[in-house]
């Protein structure tokens, strides 16, 4: 069975970014692992064209009704009408889930991710701290670049 | 129409954030609001005690299929069988979120609701910040006591 | 712990059916038992006046990512941004069912809750037969009059 | 963009109708549509075995929270931890429905395609028939066989 990795990031997203998002995406096909994403614009676009420029298979998770909102380097388009309930699908279709930039449907997709147990590796995301006294069971694993964040989440996975 | 407040924190709480929730319950209900939370125990217990230590209506929205799993102080308890999902579902029903101590499924419900541009309150939980040269739309305000809290849930009401 | 009765039936409604709608609302909310509806019009509206009408409590589980489009009988109205979704949330929140009238999301209702082993009573409903050779586990109970299926919905209670 | 057509039947099918969901699934895949279902066993298997087969892509929408429980000829498995409200997801994500055999969530599928719009295709399924004086807007067109049904679905597409 393949290995299943969510690359997660805002839908519009600074150059450095995208940039970063493509070189994640790139890696994760060239590992042989499915990348599943939410399907949108900026971070999103940009991991599925560098997994699309490694060979790597692509699915979208789509908050709309409609293929209609996905990128075009999506291979297989699935949209829910659900909205914000789709994040929660992405996080699960994925065995490790790496971050990549900010927004707040990221900070989101974080929380659901360690809330199932899964791995979070964050590449130049937010920084989550736990109220003083408490300590949560999983935390996001931080890494320098894309090369270090795809190895951390493939060597992270059950 | 009523003003509906969620109240998110962990099911496994410490004295002092059930204790918080409690207070932040009471005042939920005796401002009127209806009170939404995730139906189970710990800090989402308390807050449903709270509310009705102060004649308030508690609604809880939980993650299993049966009702089984409501903790006893929740009125109207709506079991969902979405698992995480139902995060999304909590603080959709909500003006405006109040968070209360940590827990990761705190921390989704948190960039759930920023995403869903609805006010977020925190009190004891997270913090989060976003990556180096990113300015979100919206973060949490942080409150130092219950009725600071609620006030500002309230008053941040569009 | 009080019962609830979901009642099922079209946004767009015919007299005779909204009169029927009006009646079963009336007498779940006379046992004693939580209405929970679509909480939109039609025949979910025609529920919930009825279920007010007898001092009941009403549960609507919107569509819709507000609460804008709850129709003004019901009590607790809870958007969920989900689409046709929803309907799975309907059914899952109740312990039987009683469909008024047709309507295709009617359909998708009954065929969830057959699903989830909820008691399903027809009041002037679809007729659906499986195929040939084949049995369900379970059917849909038609009743004759409103009093018919609301006490087939309570006895069949688990 | 391709064409997704949705795949529905029981988990547990007799062998004609696994026979049959077998060589639909050859026939959606042999027209270039991707293969979508509930991933599960019965007529969900068959028709994916029909579809590899014939060298298709299969997606399978699960409603547990691992991809455990796959058949094997799934490509592309998406746990969604949201029983069945993953129906409702399966039928967005098709442009069109083809209903094998019976089963009460086939029902509930059926019953979710109409309201969505979505062509809807029985080949020896469930027979629905709306109350006395009520006209839905969309009904299910039935096929005797696999081909008539798969040409019904791709012609009835928009």
């Amino acid at each position: 069975m393949p290995v299943y990795l969510a690359v997660i990031g805002p839908s519009r997203a600074t150059p450095a970014v995208e940039a970063a998002a493509f070189e994640v995406g790139a890696l994760v096909a060239a590992s042989g692992a499915i990348l599943v994403c939410g399907g949108g614009g900026g971070a999103m676009e940009a991991a599925c064209r560098g997994a699309k420029s490694a060979g790597g298979v692509t699915v979208g998770i789509l908050p709309g009704a409609t293929r209609a909102d996905a990128n075009p380097s999506v291979d297989i388009a699935l949209p829910t009408g659900m909205g914000e309930a789709r994040n929660t699908l992405v996080v699960r279709a994925a065995d490790a889930v790496i971050a990549v930039g900010g927004g707040v449907g990221t900070l989101s997709e974080i929380g659901l991710a360690l809330k199932m147990g899964k791995p979070v590796v964050g590449l130049g995301t937010w920084e989550v701290a736990p109220p003083p006294g408490e300590t949560p069971l999983a935390t996001v694993r931080r890494a320098g670049t894309p090369d270090e964040a795809v190895r951390a989440a493939l060597g992270r996975r059950d």
